[in-house]
């Protein structure tokens, strides 16, 4: 098992620290590129640029492809535009649009005039997909083959490229017209069992299956599942094939896109952490979530002040309100990542709501029950006032279905007005069902405060 | 673009609650498997067992890897040994070994013993490995030559087989001795390129990188993306080539494992739900994870319970609780979802939980300073009195550091102790939260009683 051990790398912070930059640029020029890639993410963009400014452009895109692409964009900024721009034409297609999208509208305009022409015309397409559609996802390196060519001419073709093509992920070739319309698919083994003089018309796959460069990456992924496809043609409006789509970028781009949803999710904005990241950036990332948090605390802790006097005559409540509200957000936190997972499977759209609600209601109901049940029979234990855990007992069941169903439908809705659904889903679940869950207490215990006390 | 669309299958719940099997049988038998199995989600296992008995088993087999493993398994239990047997049979080898796994013992033996020799000596391979090893991810479907064959000869024994070959993943051929060690890979295209009369031994690579069948995925996925191998073979202890894993495999294994550990962070146990289940497994598979929280919070209450006299005394901190508590376990939550994330890509094992919690200090003495500052000045302008807003400031500031830490340094913990940590860590870490943060701030009023009324 090849594995490249580093161990020197993990002192490139304190190298830096020392400002030792002769060393930390040695140490990066010769290591493997995701190795570099990890221990550069320690540094401050102004530190990775001024380590990779002195080094082989082709290392420096390899290694950025390995950063994430915020970061990568940040150390571009940081270069001249001419160096940046020898970086750009480097990078993998579907990481030069990943990483150029993150860069500031100025400084990209300046990279991409940069560029030699062909690059620049590449990079503006490129630019003008979606992230998460076919365009966006395809590699611009594949084998177009003339509708007019012969077997032999091709295979000779291929073999003067071979050093090239090596590098190329598509087991297929693809034949187009002269307008570059995408006409048909060639298996390489069909090209080389065939006699050299036969036409690669007659032995191409007529119609193939391709997909349009807006094709979401969702729709892709389910025809990748659906079909055993390792990589599909993608064609612009007029026909044209304008890159390669494969499998392994379909399902590299869906489980990043799970992990960055998880974290954004739990609260880490943008949807990328890793420990080795400077603290500051990483309190800064997960202080604007806690803040709207907080913000939206006020709201349930001016309930409970509303309420004071109830909770003052009927103190046994403050024990028993932080596992109603919890109860709350708990059963409607399940909700959310269930509609979460089937919004980002295609599963459901905003006008499923209704039945999402319908199918989390019967849920809630009987979890809200059992739950419920519980906290009222452990009321009466502990303070043997059956009004009391009515009392507790109706609202934890309320609580319960109001949070289910409002957790089902929150992340439609918030997809709908294009709000993050993982990251903001939560915070007003809790804040919502933490001041229902309250109010209807206190108000509840409010109304029987003479049976309470 | 090809999409089988299949709206009547959509009644599918409705022919089997009107008892019309032979309808539904019709439905399933000429449907998609990928949309015959999204259907059949929604029944239960007798019933989804019911209308496969008539069906084609291949195609069975086809529908069953589309489902959910448990929800496969349960589906086989429930059929004749014979019956299951002849499905597991057609079972793509890495799907048969997820969903036997599910299979209970005793049902899982008399299926095995059902099986054709050969076919029950897989069976018995495939079960000994780890779900989330090569062994587990690769499939037995390759095609291997013998060293002493010459090109001519493989590439008739290829065209011989082609129609079996054509739906393997692999680019690559294998080269064995006669004791089934591997020996060396061959590219496709080098055989095709070479006279008849080569030998298969002078044209392989020799060497070829391999992993063992106890590789865990997690390196597995580190080689795939450091690499630009499409698949690996995958070797015994003793050398023998015992199967094939792909690039596609191991990413699929690990978007399905984050969307997993997503819906088990978020309580759904099993981490598998999607809402055309039935209600009450729904329910039941989210009541455990509920249930556990409630029996945790008790804890929160009792300290609120301890502490009721000063509470009552100084009313005003009921309203600052909820929000110190919440804060507590947002900020715990960031720390738990990038361990947990860190944890999955085996970049943090139990050994660094020191470096991690030194890591998680900074941040959290950050946030809990500016946080803690807010509520601070927010609880001035609301009640002018200065010893509280000290009180509630401080409680926040340690109780966020105490969570960041906590939360950081949990799921290792969990892990190391072989609980789930995706499940666990939440509960844990909102418990201890709010039973530290609770006490605190009551502690301490309780101390400056005299200046808070």
């Amino acid at each position: 098992m090849p594995e490249e051990t580093a161990p020197s790398l993990e002192q490139l912070e304190d190298l830096v620290e020392d400002d030792r930059y002769a060393q930390a640029q040695a140490m990066v020029a010769t290591a493997h590129p995701s190795d570099a890639a990890d221990a550069l993410q320690a540094l401050e963009p102004d530190e990775i640029a001024r380590i990779l400014e002195t080094q082989d452009k082709r290392h420096v895109a390899d290694v950025l492809e390995e950063l994430p692409d915020d970061i990568a964009a940040a150390t571009l900024v940081r270069m001249s535009a001419t160096d940046a721009a020898e970086v750009v034409t480097e990078l993998l297609s579907d990481e030069e649009a990943d990483i150029l999208a993150e860069v500031p509208e100025e400084h990209r305009e300046a990279i991409i005039l940069a560029l030699d022409e062909g690059q620049r015309t590449l990079a503006r397409e490129l630019l003008s997909y979606d992230e998460d559609s076919a365009g966006g996802l395809m590699q611009k390196e594949f084998v177009a083959l003339s509708l007019r060519a012969r077997a032999g001419e091709a295979i000779a073709g291929l073999q003067a490229r071979a050093d090239e093509i090596a590098s190329y992920p598509a087991a297929y070739l693809y034949v187009v017209d002269g307008q570059g319309v995408l006409k048909g698919i060639l298996n390489l083994r069909a090209l080389l069992f065939s006699q050299p003089e036969t036409s690669v018309l007659s032995i191409m796959t007529k119609n193939p299956v391709s997909v349009n460069v807006a094709t979401p990456s969702q729709d892709l992924l389910k025809i990748f599942r659906r079909h055993r496809y390792l990589a599909l043609p993608v064609v612009d409006d007029d026909g044209v094939l304008r890159g390669v789509v494969t499998k392994d970028d379909a399902l590299q781009f869906e489980s990043e896109e799970i992990e960055e949803e998880f974290l954004r999710f739990s609260g880490i904005a943008g949807g990328e952490e890793v420990r080795d990241m400077p603290t500051w950036l990483r309190t800064r990332r997960r202080l604007i979530w806690l803040a709207v948090k907080m913000a939206l605390n006020v709201a349930v802790g001016g309930v409970i002040a509303h309420f004071s006097d109830t909770l003052r005559e009927v103190i046994a409540l403050a024990a028993l309100l932080p596992i109603i509200s919890d109860m709350g957000g708990s059963a409607g936190g399940q909700a959310i990542a269930v509609s979460i997972r089937e919004l980002s499977l295609g599963r459901i759209k905003v006008e499923d709501a209704l039945w999402v609600s319908a199918k989390e209601l019967g849920v809630g109901l009987l979890n809200g029950l059992i739950l419920g049940g519980l906290i009222a029979a452990g009321a009466f234990v502990w303070q043997h006032n059956l009004v009391l855990s009515g009392v507790v007992g109706v609202a934890l069941l309320a609580n319960t279905i109001l949070a289910v169903c409002l957790g089902g439908v929150l992340p439609l809705v918030l997809q709908k007005l294009r709000v993050d659904p993982a990251a903001a889903s939560g915070p007003f679940l809790t804040m919502t069902t933490d001041v229902c869950g309250f109010a209807l207490v206190l108000w509840l215990a409010g109304r029987f405060v003479e049976y309470l006390k």
